[in-house]
């Protein structure tokens, strides 16, 4: 059911980096579920990792080994998130790092490892290793290209209903640079199977701490934004990798800025795809709060809005049922609001004008954006000159069927 | 659905509080939508009211009456939440107050309006005219009875599948004293205080100052403990009375403290009895932490636990899927979290044992405990002495269809 999502159009290939796939049957069977990613020598790579205290084994063994060493390698298995999974489960990370590394010539902590599946059960080690041999061991040939972003992103996917990627190109300074990323969720988090991993990639050259400053703030204008149901996975990973093949020498100034804001339209395109594609998903929604006193206010009502079981079943039901609006906005944790300044709108249709109901609101102008599919929900609070948005989905039969069924 | 809830038992009347309900066809047809409470002189009247900055027109009009006059009716109506309806949504809520008013001999201010139901339409008023005038018109007669609460129940319902009533008797110095209340509530439900409505009454004899004293005690123990969807309503109210006619002296002392031991339980069953209720609820569920550094520690896990919707289908579909409450632990905005000191129980059966697996925990025991209709999940934090607990229920197919559909 996703929304406005397409198969994606032309990826092309990063210089420098090399990708793998194939079917080691950790959960699945018939498809792809092991990635690796292989980088050049000094490519420089920036990550941002989930914040939830029960984060994954592969999270703090990646965070560990990204702190040691640099990075070459990236070894990514779908199907079971190593989550909750004790020390049994860091023993099982940390050995399948080591396994690829010896194959690939690398140091154990050259290599970074990302799980994105179930969680609580312990890892198919028997699939892991084979799959691992089958890709870098002594019979394995030819396995990676720098073609392989389409295959990567079928991969990563869990409960995905569309493989997710997006790739452009730019010119800066004569270089010609290619940015290319996948992602893959359909929730912010996802049960069962956890997660959203995101893999973004240039060969544009860019020194680390530019990097992890570019990424950083690139977060917080794409992932950081979207919401399906609220609920944070113990796997999520983004990754933002620089060969700086493309290029002699590193990007600094306007260029750099110039980059960012292609790399910030990319990294948008891969977060919204993942609501787009958010589980059972039938609307497309943008919450965006405006006219804040600070820029935590507008957040607090925009997640408020977007969380409320309440408005996403009514955008389900395509039902202009406004007054859950109003309430969500009335129960988010702000101390300031004025409710007498408020305006809303959805789409074009204006719903409170100053508090108030809109003189000119009809229940069939509200039924016209409401049955759209991609809806645009603006709160101008009027009190300040602060704003944020947030992406999110509705909640349909279908998000709890899936959720419900998702581990018979 | 409502799990484990069976029809109100017998319902003792409160001496000096009379109940009259009728059918005013406000939004329902064929079934009581009116309510009036009647007091005696002298009776106290305690209330809280809902925190949502978007309150509704008859909860701002109520706290105002409440400021002003002793309280001598309370009129409450069903099918219209009468808020976010403006200027005009208090003229109505002001003039049905004042019609009461007159027909009965009181002022304005002595006259409490309440409403429930659809948030952002107008009341109608020839219905709420003719309602009230069917009450306590010219014409009416012999309306009003202590034997009434079953009715009364009936008329505030909306969502509701089944009627909400508690009665109890005890003794203190030698007097009898009842208490019996009633509320209603389904959908949502996050009270900050409530989201309901609720009436609780007693012929005791209590000061005003104790009286508000113990609904702030009750309240927290009790309506501030339940969540179905996380959502605050604009309408929320929790009202206690104390006609004083059963005794001659105010309680005090260690009366007073054996009254409120049984309010309380009246208070608890009441509020748990809108969970058991809740929209599309086919489980009851007590998420309890304990050992916490700090209540507000506590309070932030319960709650993630229990408003996180992947918590809530996995509970649903009876799926011992606990990696998602180990995600709503995690994910929980609390600073001082140690996940190695964490013991997860689900009823008798152990998850976590020091934030690992459990090494005895088996998948059909889990099945064994989430297939219950009543669930009980303690999360030990074995950090500090503190404690928290919060009921709810689960998210099902049902509660889409219900608030999908809720206005069509």
């Amino acid at each position: 059911m996703a929304v406005g999502l397409k198969q994606p159009g032309k990826l092309y290939p990063v210089l420098g980096l090399e990708l793998a796939t194939t079917a080691a049957g950790i959960r699945y069977q018939g498809r792809d579920d092991l990635l690796v990613i292989r980088l050049s020598e000094g490519a420089n790579v920036s990550a941002v990792f989930t914040q939830n205290k029960c984060c994954a084994a592969p999270v703090t063994l990646a965070k560990a080994h990204m702190a040691e060493s640099e990075t070459r390698a990236l070894l990514i298995n779908s199907g079971n998130a190593n989550a909750v999974t004790g020390e049994l489960g860091m023993q099982n990370a940390s050995q399948s790092c080591a396994e690829l590394a010896k194959l690939m010539g690398f140091s154990t902590e050259q290599v970074l490892p990302f799980s994105t599946g179930v969680i609580g059960e312990q890892l198919n080690m028997l699939a892991m290793n084979n799959g691992i041999q089958s890709l870098v061991g002594p019979h394995s040939v030819g396995q990676f290209s720098d073609n392989n972003w389409l295959r990567a992103a079928q991969a990563i996917m869990t409960t995905d209903t569309v493989a997710k990627a997006v790739s452009c190109q730019l010119e800066l300074g004569g270089d010609l640079i290619t940015i290319t990323g996948i992602t893959k969720g359909s929730g912010m988090i996802c049960p069962n199977m956890a997660t959203m991993l995101a893999y973004v990639a240039t060969d544009a050259n860019i020194s680390k701490q530019n990097l992890d400053a570019l990424l950083m703030r690139g977060t917080q204008s794409s992932f950081n934004r979207i919401t399906v149901d609220s609920d944070t996975s113990t796997n999520d990973a983004l990754v933002l990798m620089a060969t700086g093949k493309a290029q002699a020498e590193p990007l600094t100034g306007d260029s750099l800025e110039g980059f960012y804001q292609q790399l910030e339209s990319v990294l948008v395109e891969l977060a919204t795809s993942i609501i787009r594609d958010g589980e059972g998903a039938t609307k497309f929604v943008k919450v965006e709060v405006s006219g804040g006193c600070n820029q935590s206010d507008c957040s607090a009502i925009a997640y408020s809005i977007a969380h409320s079981p309440l408005v996403k079943t009514a955008l389900f039901a395509s039902d202009p049922n406004w007054g859950r609006i109003l309430m969500a906005l009335g129960k988010a944790p702000v101390e300031s609001l004025d409710m007498s300044l408020v305006d809303i709108q959805i789409g074009c249709v204006s719903l409170i004008e100053k508090g108030q109901p809109a003189p000119s609101y009809t229940e069939e102008a509200g039924k016209s954006v409401f049955v759209e599919e991609e809806i645009h929900i603006h709160v101008a609070l009027n009190q300040g000159s602060e704003r944020f948005h947030v992406w999110t989905s509705d909640l349909s039969h279908e998000y709890v069927s899936i959720n419900a069924d998702y581990r018979s």
